[in-house]
């Protein structure tokens, strides 16, 4: 299949305004492109850098409407996004990834239904309708298990432990009352992720595979490369590119992985999926000739994609909450890539902003 | 002296909204600034990536004072600023570079002045008030040189050669019969130029050494490092260093020197300073961990210098005019870094891009 790439000048929407969206913004001006951002909160980090704003919520139609006939391709910066509104958005001009990537993406149940038909191995997971499923579930996969809501999960939201909570009831309520699903918790060596992206016409890159680390459920830490073997590193490209090629997902797609133990080698368990920017591919914003953000934009405007070569090791810092106050101290460290969020509001657990330190190639043990 | 570093979430202004304001506005937003960016043209190409447009003349008092009132600092893409334009932003607000910089720069005659005081080699040259000067200026010079006006030239614009000019009179009226100077044309082995950059503290930093060429007056390429004797090499840094700290500078320069050969050695000569990110500095968004771009802010915004160190080598081309029209074949060149600044129109000799090849550190030849 051959692409007609969008040509330079052409406006490309994308629906949200965080962090993600305003690094999205930047790289598509970088290639030239308009954009135009739908965010329902007017102190979105996006709208300062997009060529246009729209307030408006996720709902208002004729909003979206508006958007759309703007845009000539219009990406997400997250996955929730209301069915409904993808459909009007698709009515009126190309969206990218598709329903069906951000449907699959969007739901636990779906995602791990999608990885057994592939023959991915994820930890033992059960599908839970209410409560009464719970106890039938850990009876099966044990008490050393986490339920987690279907939907509308992120950084370790509507997720409940069940050793830490002896009444399934109780843990029920934590996710919401909703379906969920309940998973084994596998003792692993460590996190990683890959960063892949998939262009319209099947071409497909990675970059290479990311190490990290989270605290509380939320990403603190990523390093590039990652500690792993070769063969394993190679294995988590290929899971990468059979995930995206399954769902035929157009654009930067970041799957987390457990590296865990197995007959004295490495194994790898497929956590989750993010159809869009991920958090563990900022790194490659210093670490890389092209970053994820440009490896988006340039999959969804039906450009060749990027290198994904990666130039310099690269350990990305998380600056959550109040982590952001040090910035005169970070801004003071040699060789150290700060980027802030241009949030005025400093929350607990908020991301304000990250800090990547990049390091001549070969610095990193990457355990190949 | 102490420097207060401006927080994130500051305002910054730019006057001058074409590429180098865009570029400009970019690196300031990935440091968590706001930037509003003033600018007669509505169709500059930095309002699609700014907070916020002011679109007026460099001459609408009223609107300079709103503008400067809505920013913590203003500084400048451009060094040709009606003085009162400056007087008028310094009155309400922090203006970096000052005016003292601003009003050098923009005036060769002025420029070479200052280079002779701090005995800094330059071409031979003279202070032409008007045709009659030419005449004996050529007589000690020869007529194997330049006459270029003092004011307002840029890209080769307002210079007129002496022996393609038979007659001075020509010569004046091409250089818009306006003060001018006229320099004797040295037969060089190289272009080159440094960027640096100095803080409000005196810090002082710079980027390796640039090579460039230049065809019809016009920036073609430039690369990183340049082919230069080691010695050459730092003899160009303290030389920038000489002139930005003799300007009481602060942000980025851009110092553009030709490299002769004397007694089988290499010699500098200065040819040009812009008070300002230079183009022969594209290379450094690629090549370095922070880019010019992201110097110049944080040098006007009192924030620590940042590293300057190169991890790539890189070979910058611009695209001009026509030559962005071969957009597809660029974006699908493996290693390229493509930037487009979101000009609508394509005019001969206009810079609508440029495209930087990274290679490993060590590739290109250095000379050191």
């Amino acid at each position: 299949m051959s692409l007609k790439p969008l040509p330079p000048g052409s406006t490309v929407g994308i629906l949200g305004g965080g962090q993600l969206g305003r690094m999205l913004a930047i790289a598509a001006a970088e290639l030239g492109f308009r954009t135009e951002v739908l965010c329902p909160d007017p102190g979105s980090p996006a709208f300062q850098v997009a060529s246009a704003a729209h307030v408006a919520a996720y709902e208002d139609e004729a909003a979206l409407r508006r958007f759309a006939e703007a845009c000539d391709v219009v990406t997400f910066e997250f996955e929730n996004v209301p069915a409904r509104a993808v459909e009007v958005l698709e009515a009126l001009t190309r969206v990218c990834p598709s329903a069906t990537s951000l449907a699959v993406c969007q739901d636990r149940g779906q995602e791990k239904e999608l990885l057994d038909r592939l023959r991915i191995p994820t930890a033992a997971w059960a599908l839970i309708e209410g409560p009464g499923d719970i106890q039938s579930a850990a009876g099966r996969l044990g008490r050393n298990a986490v339920l987690k809501s279907r939907r509308f999960g992120y950084d370790g939201k509507g997720q409940a432990r069940l050793d830490e909570h002896l009444d399934a009831a109780a843990a029920w309520r934590v996710v919401g009352a909703a379906p969920a699903i309940l998973e084994e918790r596998v003792p692993f060596l460590r996190e990683v992720s890959v960063i892949g992206v998939r262009g319209g016409d099947g071409s497909f890159a990675a970059y290479d595979v990311a190490e990290n680390r989270h605290e509380g459920g939320i990403l603190v830490e990523s390093r590039a490369p990652a500690r792993l073997a070769k063969a394993t590193a190679e294995e988590a490209l290929s899971i990468a590119r059979r995930i995206m090629e399954a769902l035929e997902h157009v654009g930067v797609m970041g799957i987390e992985m457990f590296v865990t133990e197995a007959d004295g080698g490495e194994r790898l368990l497929v956590n989750e999926l993010a159809p869009r920017v991920h958090n563990t591919g900022h790194w490659t914003q210093d670490g890389c000739i092209a970053s994820q953000f440009e490896a988006h934009i340039r999959a969804v405007a039906d450009w060749p994609l990027p290198s994904t070569a990666r130039h310099s090791d690269a350990v990305m810092a998380n600056l959550i909450g109040a982590d952001a106050d040090a910035w005169p101290a970070l801004a003071a460290e040699t060789g150290l890539a700060l980027h802030l969020y241009g949030k005025s509001e400093v929350r607990p657990g908020r991301k304000m902003g990250h800090a990547t330190r990049i390091l001549p190639l070969g610095t990193l043990e990457s355990g190949g």
